[in-house]
């Protein structure tokens, strides 16, 4: 049985033939860098984000959950630096209207560059913009794109604009009031979670009476006004995060900063993803934010990537908003110093885990998928594609397949999903043969499929077939209810 | 044990303090008609919404969910009629810039005119404004809130501007072109998840190999830029969607409109919510999509309220999309008609049921909150705060609580714990005396309590302690996860 290398537009293919995931309002053809989860994708990206949950705060003691709003008050992202440092660099052209980060015009250049052999031309080109863009310098890079003769791919010309930021946060208007100043109703969609659980910090702690260490967990949307979206689900405009910030005791931050590192790598593989395909990326270039980060990167079918990141945020966050908003955001340690006193009030440190669950799903997805061939023992070809994904996460737990649409072989599979149904989620199906019917529960990823067939009228047993060896073997009906709760927990 | 009568303010002032709901970005003073769930809120507003989701998916074969991105192509709002349609009559007072609903200053006006007891020019004031309102009539509404010199409640004056429809949904930009013409660029934020439901209606039932009737279920945020947002989480400009759309043969509609009418009513009852408490409100004047529709309301601190939505929708959404997309949005059905050729091609007919999650929290709180007074035995007065939120969707299952922070009493509980918590929420606490604690859990909701005591360590039974009649009983120390689940279930 050869598995055959991933291919990242067969997985994409899959993901829509299978009810994964649909391209956006598809029928008014797509929305740029926006996605749907369909029937199958829908359960799993659950499934995925519950588990999660679960991991995070109903086996932690000292970490709980919240779920804050989308929108929230604009000088939140005035303290976070957003409104001032959350932008690129971009350039458009007069002639066919199209924008460009300016780093990815010029990159694209020096690709062209390579592809010529100039290799020398290639580096001092990306060698002049690195410095221009550290220095902030539009004149210089605008005179570097006009130096080299950079055209826009659409127009063909180099009628450039001058070079502006662009924020990348989306933003819309609250309509209560009509001041005559619109920036007053100006109100931002989130770019990310972590701040929702900044601003809450001291209503969750006081209210849950959480005493340091301790961490407060949420899912939900972030979006990006991401100029370049690409790598189908890698990179959205809406995408969802799942982020848990951690207070600690200021000087205690990089112990928790090596525990988290370490726990949330062993979080991964819990998932099957094989320890092979993980790597850590330390930032060398550290964040205004951040004394100590890490990426835990995943092999994509398009190259190691960032799935999660750990980032030590120190106290940034909470003093900015303390200063912004002119509200004490500290916590009083009772913990006894050295002289017997207790240590006091002070400003937590925050180790932050970040991880993207639609990038979480396309990782689940690019481990479980396999198009397999192989030689039967007859000597003919053979072949499937399977969604190998753990039983725990998997849309389907178990098919059930009646053999026949008759002699009452349906009446006993209905009575089987009435009872598994309470209990996880039961395909069932009765059209088509049996192997072709296997098939597409291995092409949507159910695990087990139980087969009712003429002998179950007789001894009151089926067959079992596993999705990940198709091996098959019989049980009794009644205890496949017990057998499958076992196998998926 | 006397239970006193809900009071709205009670309620809000105990979610916050209880860490259910804080005011959104509550450091800068908050965001208008905006709430962050706090630790206790977001996990009991995630178990409503598994609960819906399982109900609907899990348990109906022919239901399945999808979870659609918030932005879709601006042309599905012109399909469904928001574009043009999704709007209120505004005018603005020009001094204090303030803006106001037409109906609303002139309904306040009309209360006013009530409380000084003239009955009559009431009457006739509201009878004008429907009229008017009927007829979209702009110019006469003016010139009836210039004849009755309605004034604005913050300038005094009555200056005002022409009256104009403003349209409810919040609009953003894409970054990605820059045509010139900004219109190109117009993404809203999606002000109902129907519609991500209709626009991938064709993937779902090809890819799914749906058999009419069938559902497609979503749950979701949703945003309405509403001018007046009121009643605490009743009304928010963000909120969270339930809504299953359920697609059936055109002219069985009102067969399945009954079918959901009936049993959307008994699953809010299996929530624990009183019949008594629950009403149906058929809807006289329909909307232009629907030939039936009624309302669940549910009696709120404030009154009946919508709480549900039960629609006929008929094919009008996947026939304005079907025009708009121009792409074909129709069923083969293979079923025979009685010439025993298959009845073929046609668009469906849509039974909706929609529900907003963030009142079905209401909803819920509502329901469990009680402020007791009793006099015990010794004659004196005792009280509590308790939320008798049922089992099965409270935040903590239970809570473990060792009697002394001593004598081994916390690592036996600790090992209770660890038992416990893989299978369910479980909460710790060693600290305050064991009737503060009580207090506690009652205030936050939590079903039962198991207290470990010194004769734990004798005989290994310990008391369990249930919320809503605060009796006590025995039970062994063993059984104490089994005894649970299946009170949970």
């Amino acid at each position: 049985m050869a598995n055959e290398q991933n291919n990242f537009s067969e997985i994409i293919a899959h993901c829509k033939e299978y009810g994964y995931i649909f391209p956006s309002s598809e029928i008014y053809d797509g929305l740029s860098a926006v996605y749907d989860y369909g029937q199958n994708g829908a359960q799993l990206k659950k499934n995925i984000r519950d588990y999660w949950w679960k991991s995070m705060t109903q086996l932690h003691e000292n970490i709980v959950g919240i779920d804050a709003a989308i929108f929230m008050h604009p000088l939140t992202w005035k303290a976070s630096g957003h409104v001032d440092n959350f932008s690129d660099p971009m350039i458009d052209n007069k002639d066919s209207k199209k924008r460009y980060r300016v780093d990815h015009l010029i990159e694209s250049h020096a690709e062209k560059l390579a592809f010529e052999g100039k290799k020398e031309e290639e580096f001092a080109l990306l060698k002049s913009m690195d410095e221009l863009l550290s220095k902030d310098d539009f004149g210089g890079l605008k005179n570097l794109i006009e130096q080299n003769k950079i055209k826009c791919e659409v127009s063909g010309t180099a009628n450039w604009t001058d070079i502006r930021q662009f924020n990348l946060m989306f933003s819309t208007e609250f309509g209560s009031s009509v001041s005559g100043n619109e920036e007053d109703n100006k109100v931002y969609l989130r770019p990310e979670t972590a701040q929702g659980i900044f601003v809450n910090f001291l209503n969750v702690q006081k209210t849950g009476r959480m005493k340091i260490p301790f961490g407060i967990a949420q899912t939900g949307k972030a979006f990006r006004n991401e100029i370049v979206a690409r790598q189908f689900i890698f990179r959205m405009r809406e995408f969802e995060q799942m982020e848990m910030q951690f207070f600690v005791k200021p000087g205690t931050e990089m112990e928790w900063y090596n525990y988290w590192k370490t726990e949330r790598l062993k979080w991964h593989e819990s998932l099957g993803i094989p320890a092979e395909k993980l790597r850590y990326h330390d930032h060398v270039k550290l964040a205004h934010y951040a004394n100590a980060a890490v990426d835990i990167e995943f092999e994509f079918p398009f190259g190691f990537k960032e799935l999660e990141g750990i980032h030590s945020r120190t106290d940034f966050d909470l003093k900015q908003h303390q200063e912004l908003s002119k509200k004490k955001l500290q916590y009083f340690d009772n913990d006894l110093k050295e002289d017997g006193k207790p240590i006091g009030n002070y400003i937590p440190y925050v180790v932050e885990t970040s991880v993207g669950l639609d990038r979480l799903f396309l990782t689940v997805i690019s481990v479980a998928y396999a198009n397999e061939k192989w030689t039967k023992e007859d000597g003919t070809e053979d072949s499937r594609v399977v969604l190998r994904i753990p039983a725990k996460i998997a849309p389907y737990k178990l098919a059930i397949l009646p053999l026949v649409k008759k002699d009452g072989l349906p009446e006993i599979a209905k009575q089987l999903m009435n009872e598994c149904k309470q209990s996880f989620h039961t395909f069932y199906e009765e059209k088509d043969s049996i192997g072709k019917r296997y098939r597409r529960m291995d092409a949507i990823g159910t695990p087990f499929c139980v087969t009712i067939d003429h002998q179950t009228k007789e001894d009151n047993t089926v067959t079992i077939r596993y999705r990940d060896t198709m091996m098959q073997e019989r049980i009794s009906l009644a205890e496949v209810k017990s057998i499958l709760m076992e196998k998926i927990n």
